[in-house]
């Protein structure tokens, strides 16, 4: 049964403290700016700008207290409108966090998610300070308890399926099996969509909560993520694993999953656009525009 | 006396019809999201998609009833406010017809026009048929009877100042000196403001109404500009002049300008953010956001 669009909540979350850079919270504007307008409901998270007092590292995690805010915050607006579907404008890629959580405890097992992402998410305070490569370990019920206790019924690894995921740590390597988690690399796809509808139909699932970091994308083609930073030295993002996709190939399987499944949840997280967010900044430096 | 904040009008103008380009909507519409926070009050004004049916050639004029209903709307919004100074955020150059009509009814001879643009957009239908080359024609009580109607005020010639004007035609180059209007090439002003604040003085004028048109900034050094189109062949726009300036030189000479005069009106016009536009469209490709 199709998902009727006035049942869909617009979340759009400018979240920038779960990637620690502020410029994401341009980037969510600009995001919400340029989407095809909501049929249903919207909601904006009021997000704080930065300062720099936000920052701490608290239990492991920078900018803790501000994100639990959010959270809260996400789950509030969710909670107003009682969606069968939420489309989430980010931001960093912790905003996945509470409408996922929300689509978790709403259909259950019958629930997948397809993380499309060229990371795979399910680092702890341990491995990695930055919240948003945490997310997906957190609706799995690992992680920092204040964030985990937003998700009441946790998506077991059975039912994600990694679209798109590239080289991992050790860490990662080892967590993804040891989880029941599928991982599909741009090369086992090779283009194709069979071997998600493959494992979609193996998972019994018939509505699908879709996670697109922009990330996913090939940076020599894609210039808004993060890694191609215009102000970034050249090694900024060395040992850092990027993205192979292209985006029609994302749109295409993701229009062969809404063929044979309810899509309940998408999620664009990590957008950058770097000539819009230079141009932010500088509109600042204009009379009338600027701080007087 | 500077501005108070709270009474400059945000008007954002999403207007296309002008350039006969839909995608000036967009562009728009990332601008009126990247701009600082207006601090006073905000008006938007609703412009129409596009439509084959509304891109008729009236009189010589492209979409010229669509134009009138959104320079009408425009007015009614700035009437509902009374403000010191407007803030337009387009769109086309076009936009600037009612705020910059409605300063020069309020600030009559103590008003000068900054036109900061490559072109010098005194046309007519007679020369072109894209409204937002007219813009400053019609400002000054020449062109279409029905747009120039707006104009209760015409601006004399003798109080505007073209800022980084390149090449024109034979008609623009006949145009300026004979209505007693002055203009400063790039290569004119060097890098210095002192032209400008020259010429300012000489004019007597205590307030200022900026029309920064973004196409006289150097296209080799900006992507956001209507000739850097990726999907446009080599030589689309051979033969259309072309802006030589750096946004901080148009920022400097503003800054200084504010200085010594009180800027009551700045438009930002004619911003095209390829990748913005282009993500906007693909967005359209995916679940829960395309259409069904």
């Amino acid at each position: 049964m199709p998902v009727d669009p006035k049942k869909v909540l617009r979340l759009n979350l400018p979240q920038w403290q779960g990637g620690d850079h502020p410029d994401y919270r341009i980037g969510a504007r600009v995001l919400a700016a340029i989407a095809p307008k909501a049929l249903g409901p919207e909601e904006t998270v009021a997000v704080a700008a930065t300062a720099s007092d936000q920052r701490h590292v608290e239990q492991g995690i920078v900018s803790r207290q501000p994100l639990l805010d959010n959270l809260a915050a996400a789950r509030s607006a969710i909670a107003r409108h009682n969606p069968e579907a939420i489309v989430t404008l980010g931001g960093d890629c912790l905003v996945s966090l509470a409408p996922i959580a929300y689509l978790s405890e709403r259909y259950g097992d019958d629930l997948a998610v397809l993380w499309v992402d060229a990371h795979p998410d399910v680092m702890t305070a341990k491995e990695f300070r930055n919240a948003h490569a945490h997310v997906l370990g957190m609706l799995m019920g690992i992680g920092d308890a204040d964030f985990v206790a937003a998700v009441s019924k946790p998506v077991k690894g059975a039912k994600v399926l990694y679209v798109g995921l590239t080289e991992t740590t050790p860490y990662e390597t080892d967590f993804i099996p040891a989880h029941g988690m599928t991982r599909l690399s741009p090369e086992d796809l090779a283009g194709s969509a069979e071997p998600v509808l493959a494992w979609l139909r193996a998972s019994g699932a018939k509505k699908v909560a879709v996670h697109f970091d922009l990330d996913v994308l090939d940076p020599t083609l894609y210039d808004f993520l993060l890694s191609q930073d215009p102000t970034a030295g050249p090694d900024a993002f060395a040992g850092v694993a990027k993205g192979r996709m292209r985006f029609e190939d994302v749109a295409k399987i993701l229009g062969v999953v809404d063929a044979v499944a309810d899509i309940v949840g998408l999620t664009i997280a990590e957008y950058m656009p770097w000539n819009a967010i230079w141009l932010s900044k500088s509109l600042q430096t204009l009379p009338l525009l600027g701080k007087r």
